[in-house]
């Protein structure tokens, strides 16, 4: 691309470096990759013909920009990956696909179309301790829309998650997208004379381990303070007794299994003083459920839950988690949890971090690879039946030309197809053609270029036939999917075997 | 996604950071990020029918495995943008996607398929100074073949680039790519008796100079040194005159325009003593000829040129450069340059800096912008007629499940639509729907629903009637492109106006 200049360095000299990515890194290859791919580009359909525009933003962001959201971020630059540029600012690769688009809307707010729909997906970085299954490099999908206040605007990101997730492969029973509303918890600790930020932030902390630690746990933590196993002491949120039993019911109110968005807002509703903050989220909540009945969002795709707190800070009103809900049961038959697979909520206030003017936003964000894993987990690969190339086989320097024109042949054809191009035999090739997920092996030997023919070998026929053979010898000799024709006939003949017509041997 | 804890840090009380986007990174959206996802997906869709497979590295390398081949990169880091792990290993981001190739593949080459082909496409960065169209983050997009020392290999990979290149949209006689042979200058300062390894570079970086300076500065440069218009001095490569004179010979060798492959390397090897080195590139060449030959690949896709040097230091033998040939031409009928779109070349020392085990291997890399760049100025726009969504205006609050129902209707017929979801009035609404490409705006004010009609504006028909009616009052009272038809009509009446027809006013 570029024309650089040579550097003095002589590479032979140089000592060896080991062969090996960073810690926490991944290579992607194969139908890991190919299913993320296919994830990515049917969710992207499905995202575009909601009106939704390709957004990519930098890898980079000013630090200032990025802000404090991520959780455990006490030291400056603490779980990001920042240096200095030669100016002297401090820039940090993205963590998420939030925070930039919250960047790009504040700075480009006057060109913008309003409200700004918009969805992105690429590479996000956490600098975070790697283990097993937890990368410091993955990919995330978001779709937001900036600039409404409505809760149509919440009610159709909602609609568009269960879309985009069904298109990428996902049974509507298997999914599941759990709502609920911030402000509910602001009504109700405000009815219960419980003012102070801090102290509500712990409280809501304690919450959010409602799925960890039961109740009571979360009873502990918004209490005094909680002796865990390891033996570390937690201090609690001190909430007087009488909030602590409000919010016992509160989150009990919906505990039943299978209640519709309604009777589960009913069943909120009645579990005590939620305040001015906490009616007015339930008029959001209703006004939801009434949008996503009109766009035909059945009552389990998308379900209310007061216990849906989500972590991150920046979310003012509706919050959301989607979960994968596995076909496994337990013990009682009913469904066990894959866990979290996406969610997202409102945040009215990240935009005016920049402007100081209120910009309503709303979204839904995925990790591609852990949908993948959730697709794989319940029976489906993405990736699918991804076949390798047809491999022409490679006998004799001498006959290059005739291989090369074969391939020719096929590419113009449309038909993936590749030379093996090593300087191996026979076995190595039939065994890399294997390596390739070829269907096809196409052998033009020098009896075959005198004669005028081609030597076709249906590797999947192939394959099928040595396990129904138990005789070794009798099947070396059938070469079952194995047919010598004219060289003119090459290309229908391959055509014939890729769309699953079988041969006569 | 994830389920992080809130943090301390109020939202509101932080200062208010500028809403800017690091220095010499980009955003990109609507038609030019459109365009450069189209190159992607037809690139792709060409490699992958020519056997090559994906491949998705990450984009952090041990600053060690990247290896100091950019240009100036004289202090460690210089050109990358590094950074210090907590276990105080020096990480960078990959400058390309070839170094992170050879990593992979030397890390993993027991249980690759041998020779390896593949594709990638992704983000590199340089840590250089920006400026007008120079970023620092930008897509490139490559294939390579490992493993295989075959000419055959390398007259696919020009093959590939030449179809890759028509895919994304340039016609065959705009692109050329331009191929050359290191080791023809091995050869050439071997039998001059230049055996010094930096006196030998520092000749290759003056001829590497041979399209900027011309044969005169090139001269300077290879014998006492160059005074340049800034008044800098450059010290030569001090080459006797004897060997300065071949070199002439040799760069003017080809210089006839329209060559064919064939009659550039018969000048070539007229052009004074090669050694064994150079006689070894001719018969490669001959040979990639007698291949591309093969594959249908033209004299004007692919030309012998021995200017052709690529600054790059570990390339090994063929070299090969892209140019984009616009169809615009100087004062004598010749076509001017555009300039460099590719390139690329044989590098069979890579993998050995981690194996110490020679593996040979051959690729092409484009700039995605770039190519896209240069298929805007030939005229060509890959984004083509990409148009927005079908806009539903809102006109009341008390009828958003009118709208919500007509939007899903038109989506659930893979029309893509969307809601105006904002809280202005209908003129804005209208500014709305043009700056979002709007084909159709769907009206279904009080008397539409009453009457169980709606209202469709053709805004293409609006646009050019407005063009052709002067009179302005004249032109309002005519509603052109407007139609009313009954509701349950509006999907197909939606359908003939995106396919082209025309509706009457």
């Amino acid at each position: 691309m570029s024309t650089e200049a040579p550097s003095d360095a002589p590479i032979t000299d140089a000592p060896r470096p080991e062969a090996r990515g960073p810690r926490g890194f991944q290579d992607r290859r194969g139908p890991d990759l190919i299913a993320e791919r296919r994830i990515v580009e049917r969710v992207s359909a499905v995202y575009e013909r909601w009106g939704f525009e390709p957004l990519e933003t930098s890898a980079f962001e000013y630090a200032d920009a990025l802000g404090k959201f991520l959780p455990d971020a006490d030291r400056p630059n603490e779980g990001v990956f920042a240096l200095q540029d030669d100016d002297d600012q401090w820039m940090a690769l993205r963590y998420d696909l939030t925070a930039p688009l919250a960047r790009y809307a504040a700075q480009n707010w006057e060109t913008l179309p309003k409200p700004f729909r918009r969805y992105a997906f690429g590479p996000v970085w956490r600098n975070e301790k790697p283990g097993p299954g937890r990368f410091r490099e993955f990919i995330q999908c978001d779709a937001d829309t900036v600039g409404s206040d409505r809760p149509e605007a919440d009610a159709e990101i909602l609609a568009l998650a269960v879309e985009g997730l069904t298109a990428a492969g996902l049974d509507r029973d298997q999914a599941q997208i759990k709502v609920s509303n911030r402000k509910l918890f602001d009504g109700l600790f405000g009815a219960g004379g419980i003012d102070d930020p801090a102290q509500r932030l712990t409280a809501l902390r304690a919450i959010d381990k409602f799925d960890r630690l039961g109740w009571e746990g979360v009873s502990a933590l918004l209490g005094e303070g909680r002796l865990d196993e390891s033996g570390d002491y937690t201090k609690g949120a001190q909430l007087p007794t009488v909030v602590i039993s409000t919010v016992e019911r509160f989150l009990a109110s919906a505990g039943q299994a299978n209640l519709s968005r309604a009777d589960t807002l009913a069943a909120v509703a009645g579990a005590g003083d939620l305040g001015a903050a906490g009616e007015e989220a339930l008029k959001e909540l209703q006004a939801i459920d009434a949008a996503l009945g009109i766009m035909g969002v059945d009552q389990t795709a998308v379900r209310f839950d007061p216990t849906v707190v989500r972590g991150l800070e920046y979310y003012t009103g509706v919050v959301f988690e989607a979960e994968l809900l596995l076909p496994t049961t337990d013990d009682k038959g009913r469904p066990v949890r894959f866990g979290s697979i996406g969610g997202g909520g409102r945040y009215d206030d990240l935009v005016a971090r920049f402007t100081g003017q209120s910009v309503p936003a709303t979204g839904f964000s995925f990790g591609v690879s852990r949908l993948a894993a959730a697709l794989r987990a319940s029976g489906r690969d993405p990736a699918g039946e991804a076949r390798g190339p047809v491999v022409v086989i490679a006998f004799s320097d001498a006959d290059m030309a005739h291989y090369l024109g074969a391939v020719a042949e096929l590419r113009a054809a449309g038909i993936a197809a590749e030379l093996y191009l090593g300087r191996a035999g026979m076995k190595a090739q039939m065994k890399y053609a294997d390596r390739r997920g070829a269907p096809v092996a196409v052998m033009l030997g020098g009896d075959e270029i005198a004669a005028g023919t081609v030597t076709l070998k249906d590797l999947d026929a192939g394959r099928r036939l040595s396990q129904a053979v138990s005789d070794n010898a009798e099947w070396k000799q059938a070469r079952p999917g194995q047919q010598t024709l004219p060289r003119d006939q090459m290309v229908a003949a391959i055509r014939a075997i890729l769309e699953g017509s079988s041969i006569s041997d």
